[in-house]
């Protein structure tokens, strides 16, 4: 009986050990996408990531290839009633003010002055591309990491009074973990600007530096007093949107993807270059059905549209998430 | 007694049990960079990372900011007596002359033609591109993914006889995998053609394709008869050396790294990129000094030129790593 005992005594030190070391990972894992409803889409997701990752399967695919791409505005976080850089974009603009006499009497800049947006937005891309270039060239990439993190601490979106990084969506929150966990490697692909994401995708996503893909201006290295430097420079290098994304999907990760994520018609060719690879492939659309939570947008909305997605998510074989139906929770917890 | 023994077992199969879990990953490490000398290059990257990684030294750097660049050409592979992607070239352009019939009377390709190389290639850079668009632009990436790994299983070096990826220095390979199992993330950053590389880097070096960056002509998303590509223009993107590399650094990676590791004067700004930030910061050249295993060359040579990082290395406090003294072994094992 003593032996007895010591024998389960010590089987149970043993196991447990072994197990601890086992299953700290894994512990994470109970329950993944808590915040997702119990419909399709979940388990589509399911479904495809233990598709993918039970070796001996046909479809397995191992972890170097397991990569997912994830747009950001209206896909990781909100963008309504306008892209969150933009408020970065109008409040840069007032604290950069004074030292721009000449703005109140120059659009884009002197609407913006007068907190006539309206105004300040509807005159297209040029006065848009110049409030861009007043904010965030002309400086060095340290100098522009600083002003971006000094901004996100302290902005509050207007109609939420939340911060930025508290509106993104916890049920993608809770997927980029569930597929970290599964082994993928998580990228943000985004339009947005790639040094406006980078100074905090890590610490809300998980999303290191070198796993962000955006839009960017030009830059160039130069040596001044002995002190090296990259400076931002007033000129625009890439837009990552539409067809820009497979092509800096190729630039920086170097393999098509197996998983995208999108909600706009910016993402479309990210999902069709996704999902037309070779073996199984997930695509999904965040469908903005929700005004209650959040924002009910689709086919006429100027932020965000969605209209070609909408028509042929079907027939590509797309999955199509009902934020009002298939999420329990939207905003961060 | 009995009981004494009990405890011993029972403490043993626990801590052992422990001890396999631990340890697994460290075993690999037991004498890291053994074909290093024990000379001071050696010392200095022992040094430096038993440093960083160290818990509660001051000077301890977190995984995340744990970043270690190469150069490709002379750094982790040899590199004369010409660029091996230069042989890649010229192969191409063989195998394509029957469909291109007047290449027989237009340089350079007629002096390619013809064997001649040092005709070819010493009309400067306007026709050297001229066969680098020749030859690298005009299909999909898929393609040229495809004929870059059907060469490289093939082509062997003309002086000796080794296939190209058994010209990898060995010393590299053993620096590479003692940083990855000390948690740094290892990155390519070359002035080489990007999609020439990562077909093959992975199982070369241990590098992932969305961890190399070089240089890149630009390419354009395109869907023919409903299936999406990804084509290579025959037109520039991106050259990336010398003040590029801390650009392309800055573009794919997006933060300053720790270590970075060249061997010519296109390395100079990546080191000097890297070594001037805050906290421990390492820098090392290759100095190829030995004629007899690989090639002795660096004032005067016309590939892999050194001469600034030569005067410099003392006063930047890089490390100058001689080939003939501090390597054992040169090439793969």
């Amino acid at each position: 009986m003593e032996r007895t005992k010591k024998f389960l005594w010590c089987f149970f030190l043993t196991a447990f050990t072994a197990f601890v070391f086992f299953n700290t990972a894994s512990w994470a894992q109970d329950a993944p996408l808590a915040s997702w409803n119990d419909t399709l889409p979940k388990q589509k997701i399911l479904e495809f990531v233990s598709t993918v990752t039970a070796e001996g399967n046909p479809e397995f695919v191992v972890p170097e290839q397991r990569i997912a791409v994830f747009d950001n505005d209206g896909t990781l976080w909100a963008e309504q009633p306008v892209y969150f850089q933009v408020y970065f974009i109008i409040d840069r603009i007032r604290q950069l003010a004074p030292q721009h006499p000449e703005w109140k009497d120059q659009e884009p800049f002197a609407s913006v002055l007068k907190g006539d947006m309206k105004t300040a937005l509807s005159r297209g891309m040029k006065p848009l591309l110049e409030m861009v270039m007043a904010t965030h060239g002309g400086m060095s990439t340290e100098e522009f990491k600083h002003i971006v993190l000094e901004w996100i601490k302290e902005a509050k979106h207007p109609e939420t009074g939340k911060h930025f990084t508290d509106m993104v969506y916890q049920p993608m929150l809770e997927l980029l973990d569930y597929l970290q966990a599964n082994g993928f490697k998580t990228f943000i692909v985004s339009g947005g600007g790639i040094e406006f994401m980078r100074p905090w995708t890590e610490s809300v996503y998980g999303i290191p530096p070198e796993q962000v893909v955006g839009s960017s201006i030009k830059t160039q290295y130069e040596v001044r007093d002995g002190k090296p430097a990259i400076v931002r420079l007033k000129e625009l290098n890439f837009i990552d949107d539409k067809e820009g994304k497979p092509v800096a999907i190729n630039q920086h990760i170097g393999h098509r993807p197996i998983m995208a994520f999108g909600n706009s018609n910016g993402d479309f060719q990210m999902l069709e270059w996704t999902t037309s690879g070779s073996g199984s492939r997930f695509g999904m659309l965040v469908h903005h059905t929700d005004a209650d939570r959040e924002y009910a947008y689709d086919r006429n909305s100027h932020i965000g549209k969605l209209d070609r997605g909408l028509d042929e998510v079907q027939e590509r074989g797309w999955v199509l998430m009902d934020m009002k139906k298939d999420w329990n929770t939207v905003f961060k917890k």
